[in-house]
């Protein structure tokens, strides 16, 4: 039997789909097999609800401060948790319609179902309408990665929550308790602090957003505490007892505390966990076919697995997880196939790990890429860095934002950017100039003689490459 | 008698202070002139505090909009319009005394008053203590300039008002005529019309924002007609009567109208000049030492006028009249002369004219770098351009900012970004990742593998890129 598809990616998520449609683009006949929802974790449970729910709680922060702005709102200012998480679902539904339409205009067949490998390039799908035998000349896995439960307390959506829960609460938390202080643990505290619940952020390393450069946290850690948050570091749950009415965490509070080792029993109404992934690529035929560590499905370059034919990208590979490493990875695998089925035009460029950069939308939001100061010196660099904060930039004040700061580190010798680190204001939006900079392998001398506009926030970014030689202007 | 300074820097603007910050850093005993109020213009009837009114309108226009994001506001929702004009000028004057303190800092000396030349590197500056005579080794003259009057009916600050009179109006207008559809006439429309007033645009040329690609004028132009604003182009303001009440303005409709040369008497109780920019070159003594054209001082790459020592920067000199223009311009021009003077450390960079980017902060925001696709055409270049809409984007349609897109526009034969043009939600803080691509001479190869993070508007840039070569992934 010739097989009926060029390619099949099992998985619809950001690294799936794209795939798919990078494909498609190519000429070649492609299917993609999906177990729930196109658009898979990250636009239907992951980064896009989540983006609206802090929407909400963005402009409710507005609202509430009014008055600082000149304008005068007479009643009362509140959140409607119902109607907010129903426009967050609404726009989770937009964007899933949206994968749909992809599918449909790139001619792309959808296979709603479990898929379960048979072989490199063949498998069956189990859903509503039964079993389906599929086979391609290539396949892509693209299947995900889901949160990781705590082992003494697995997630029951009423009081133990995982971002999935989190995004869909069936009342308002109270008393909220976050185990975990990465991206997805900190974006919930903020969220829920904003919509008026007492938020403890419990982190067992010794900052929060640890993969951050340390500046990056001190900073938000302030900043959070200030705004009501108790933060924790160093600190660990040791035990979770869930009720009815909450849950009882045994915390230790860890050695900053002075009291090290003491946990101390504390109720919350609700608890998030937020401690990690595990990928998923169990239950799916993987294991004859494919090297794994600690569950990652280990690839080359192009996403290539041990098996000829057989390809992996996104989250259940290495890191990092995020979405948007995801659909690159899957538009080079996507060339690697065409190239591979006779397609010269191609040339698949593999993703430079080095220049990922990861945002986080709490409230200051964070972004950063490359190295941090700490990895850079590590990495045996001598290291120029500087900062400059929001307060010395025109905008900021003006938009009444001047809680942040920009943060450079260059290769003392070379002149190179090696990374950068911003909190802040619209710096989600911004940090993407230091990536389209570290692509072009940018020196100082070229970022001090770009004509940043005024007045932007982004000046702040000039300023901090001025100060990392010493010569930012406006401090 | 020996020069007491090395460098006189007349006028305070983003371009003086700047230069008189780079001269101080370079070792040299630097004085700055100002007349007024140190920042200029641009920190105290410019780009600062309009942000800060728009600002205000902005977060206006999210309470009345609460509702969209599962918000519940019980009462009146109101603009309290001396208090919106109080921040904005308290934004100023924080800005200002910014400016104090960078000049005390960098051990600047500060000289309040009138400069008039009397020879390349000599002036008198009047003011309140009497007359000083000051020499120097340099001068730099940033005097800036001023809005242009219309010849018929010159402001008053009563009915007729320039951008200074807009930014503290007495009252607030009801029924407000803005002539010219640059940024200035264009913010403001779009400020006053958030505020509640009646807002009609009369644009000479046959669009408006003019400088912009025309696939942004025309997004514009619905834009602001959609939200109420009346939108005249190919028109004219024949005469004005001005009295008490208001003013009457005669307008030719233009040849759009399908009554070409009809003029109309229309109504209105105030009026918005915003017709371009005159410069501050008369009175200064510059008449004998400098070459001008219409009244602009001609320099070279480094702002040496034809008299040996007297330089100049920033709106006093060839456009395009931007703050970020005018301060780098002083960073240049400090490098300059500070090589002149035996500095062999620096190198002075003369300004990329083909890379600076502009904003225009209206509600949706613009901003563009480079050349438009016309004006690439023009030039000569075989041109591949894109377009990518924001509502195919994850985090516009999450903020509720659906409306706008991204145009990039490439040299089709070596692939070079020749102009990038954007409108819509957070442009203005992302456009320098096009301007950083620029300075590092980027083609669309680098830029496609580039990683913008997700789910941001940022993603836009990369779609578009993709798209002007027919792979855009998510439309």
């Amino acid at each position: 039997m010739a097989d009926k598809y060029d390619v099949i990616v099992l998985g619809s998520g950001p690294g799936g789909y794209v795939a798919a449609i990078r494909c498609a683009q190519l000429g070649l006949k492609t299917a993609i097999v999906e177990r729930e929802l196109l658009g898979g974790i990250c636009l239907n449970w992951g980064c896009i609800p989540t983006k609206a729910l802090l929407r909400s709680a963005e402009i409710l922060h507005y609202a509430q401060h009014a008055k600082d702005y000149g304008l005068k709102i007479a009643g009362k200012i509140e959140a409607d948790l119902e109607a907010v998480v129903k426009r967050s679902r609404g726009v989770a539904k937009q964007l899933n319609q949206g994968v749909t339409h992809l599918m449909k205009k790139n001619k792309i067949t959808v296979h709603m179902g479990e898929g379960t490998l048979t072989g490199p390039t063949s498998l069956t799908v189990k859903g509503e309408k039964g079993e389906e035998k599929l086979s391609a000349k290539h396949v892509i896995v693209a299947t995900g990665a889901r949160a990781r439960d705590l082992p003494f307390a697995p997630a029951d959506g009423k009081r133990v929550w995982t971002y999935r829960h989190a995004m869909t609460p069936p009342e308002m938390p109270k008393k909220l308790l976050v185990i975990g202080s990465g991206a997805i643990g900190i974006e919930f505290a903020s969220f829920y602090n904003d919509m008026g619940c007492e938020v403890t952020v419990v982190e067992m390393l010794d900052r929060i957003v640890p993969v951050e450069d340390k500046d990056v946290s001190a900073f938000l850690e302030k900043s959070l505490t200030k705004q009501g948050m108790t933060i924790m570091t160093g600190a660990g749950v040791e035990d979770l007892k869930v009720s009815d009415k909450g849950v009882k965490a045994k915390i230790n509070p860890g050695s900053k505390s002075g009291a090290p080792g003491k946990a101390v029993e504390t109720e919350f109404t609700h608890c998030i966990v937020a401690i990690g992934i595990v990928p998923n690529t169990e239950n799916v035929g993987l294991e004859k076919l494919v090297e794994m560590d600690r569950g990652f499905i280990q690839i080359d370059d192009y996403g290539r697995t041990k098996s000829k034919g057989l390809w992996a990208i996104g989250d259940c590979t290495p890191g990092p997880w995020l979405a948007h490493k995801a659909s690159h990875e899957g538009v080079t695998t996507a060339e690697a196939i065409a190239k591979e089925l006779g397609n010269t035009d191609v040339h698949p460029h593999p993703l430079d790990r080095g220049n990922i950069p990861g945002c986080t939308y709490c409230h200051p939001q964070i972004a950063s890429v490359g190295m941090t100061e700490a990895k850079a010196k590590e990495a045996g660099h001598e290291v120029k860095a500087g900062t400059f904060p929001f307060i010395g930039n025109g905008k900021a004040i003006a938009l009444g934002e001047a809680d942040g700061f920009v943060k450079t580190v260059f290769d003392a010798k070379t002149g190179e950017l090696l990374g950068a680190h911003m909190v802040g204001a619209e710096v989600t939006e911004m940090i993407q100039g230091f990536v389209v900079g570290k692509t072009l392998e940018t020196t100082e001398a070229e970022l001090m003689r770009t004509v940043f506009p005024h007045p932007t926030i982004s000046e702040s970014m000039h300023e901090s490459v001025l100060a990392s030689y010493g010569r930012a202007l406006h401090i």
